[in-house]
């Protein structure tokens, strides 16, 4: 029984080139029964907040993994590459914040390694694809046979790169954050989550007044999109748990022009408005 | 073994984000000697009778699976999600047409299941993720052991939600339809069979006439593009046995502004004309 | 034990229709126990040599496996359909010129079959959608347990269609060669390599001198990107051993706008020159 049957795979090299499948090649060669999920290979290229972002809400859902992240702009620099033991998983990636906010959704970090241990790298390392010479072979040696301890030196968890975690911040009535992302849909997802909203009086039913720069707006919090009319704009918590912003069959990000890490407040409206 | 060795997987969700490989992991956790075979996640957001389009024409070709389709504007509203036994396979997702073409394809439906037996779902679901949440998890059970029967209360087939079937009306020496689909390369599918063709005297070798709206123009009908020069237009039977137009090398729904639901008719050319 | 337990998969379908699918549903119906990895789907619709250059670069990183690749124009026209065994793979597809450089990768041509044997094609073959029809079917067949022989009639591999090998010349102390590939991240490809630039007197911490038509250009020659300042411009050997031309943490074919073909040459600079 090979100690994972799973590796998961992040990356901003898209989708048009061979990269992901050089990748997907050196697993297979090295660990053949391990599956692989692809979490996305469409992060912005080098926007390690939006990978960490779409890491950290995707990896509860799957299986215990080796989960590889690459987004990395600073390959061939200083940067180390490093393996993390965090809940039933190990996260593999550049040490660049990236694997940061999965980690701590994982539990946080409990042991970490430095990858430094060149017979688990191909033979060839070029200087700019390591994630196909590095972190994808060391973590498919990782599912298929090794020991975490073999990767490399350890580091201490508390000198791991982190992002700074989205911030969120209840006072009085109002709940202050940020726009994480903003989907495929155009749907805004707040870093404001159902519960603040809800320590603030804002609940599924009444209107919430939402705050950004000198903008301001009054929207119905409902419990999913399709609860206002087409076209209309809406509050609601989505599947991660925080609150959103969509317009129903539409646009929200291009309708109000907000972007990842715009700051957004939020209050409790009076339940009789209707936008 | 496992009533079924695939699963198969179409939504809008795009790419860009965590949402399929979210999905993914909820089956590999519930059926993890399941295959999936992604039939595509770029159905435009909400574009029902697209996906219905491309699961219909795709599923003949996969083999015997549970198809999970998920392009479901009115998620969370009353809109109710089905399991529907129809040819070898199983067919899930929201019960607003999507599935109806490509069931119809396999034989029709046999049996319908409202799916309505929460020990099947997520523990926790949300309002707006239902693939996640209830559809992949169901799609998962069925695939590992459960009965379809187990998937909530049985109705009637007659009851599903179908979409019209596509147009497509032969009378005299005319065969009238509508633009099924537009595909990566730009050719134009209509709903207009090889049959319907053959009814009115149009056969490969021969030109036929097309008309859309006040537009009119006469093109070779041949068994492939590449009978026409670079740049030319061409009708032809394409891989779905439907009568489609191409411009060999080019764009067809580019050159011709021919939309999907554009109604289009043909007649048999002097088979002396060209173009 | 089947002779092959990995098929890949690269065409120019796109991922917005059924036709990647169908072809894994195929692959899955007669080999499923083979293994299928997406070298890439979106190779521009026809662009023969972008397909020949991606192939050829992650071949390598395969496992052995019968590469199927589908750049197609001339699908349904005299061009005969092909299977080569070159290395431990076996490479199918049309015979355009397209399998040509990853065959060379791998050694080059040892056999090559005609695929002239209807019993491993679908039942029914459409005339324009071969990867499904013909290549994907004969693929897995020779996976599952073909003899490579079965597939056709033998044919002399000096009769096989092949791309030009992309043009590179040292002379004096210029080295010359043109555009091969740009990736996603705008970093533009030369037909030059590493050995090329060294015998030329260019070494990583010196500068080279680029020209291309009336431009000429200066830039620092390093070992990766990360060494210059962001927004500048950067060669570098990559990760297929070639110079390459970037803009650290930017795009280089938009800033310098050499498409795949241009004609560039470099020379070494003088080693005190910065940009």
């Amino acid at each position: 029984m090979a100690p994972f049957r799973y590796l998961s795979f992040l990356t901003d090299y898209g989708l048009e080139d061979g990269f992901v499948a050089a990748c997907h090649g050196v697993a297979a060669r090295i660990a053949p029964d391990a599956g692989i999920i692809d979490v996305t290979h469409l992060i912005p290229p080098g926007d390690v907040r939006r990978g960490a972002a779409v890491l950290a809400q995707t990896v509860p859902y799957l299986p215990p993994a080796v989960h590889v992240a690459v987004v990395d702009p600073g390959v061939g620099t200083a940067r180390r590459g490093v393996a993390v033991a965090a809940g039933e998983s190990v996260f593999i990636g550049p040490d660049n914040g990236l694997l940061s906010w999965a980690v701590r959704a994982a539990g946080g970090a409990v042991r970490a390694f430095s990858l430094t241990n060149r017979a688990m790298w191909l033979d060839s390392v070029s200087a700019t694809f390591h994630g196909r010479d590095i972190f994808m072979p060391v973590a498919a040696h990782l599912a298929a046979d090794a020991d975490l301890a073999a990767a490399g030196a350890e580091i201490e968890v508390a000198d791991l790169v982190s992002l700074p975690v989205p911030e969120r911040l209840v006072r009085d009535s109002i709940a202050e954050g940020e726009v994480l992302t903003v989907d495929r849909f155009g749907n805004i997802q707040l870093t404001i989550t159902a519960s603040d909203a809800a320590e603030i009086g804002a609940a599924p039913g009444g209107m919430i007044l939402i705050r950004c720069g000198r903008h301001q707006l009054t929207v119905p919090y409902r419990d999913m999109f399709g609860a206002v009319g087409a076209g209309e704009l809406v509050a609601y918590t989505d599947s991660a748990g925080l609150v959103a912003i969509a317009v129903n069959g539409g646009d929200a990000a291009e309708r109000l022009g907000l972007p990842p890490g715009a700051r957004v407040s939020i209050a409790a409206g009076p339940a009789t408005i209707r936008p």
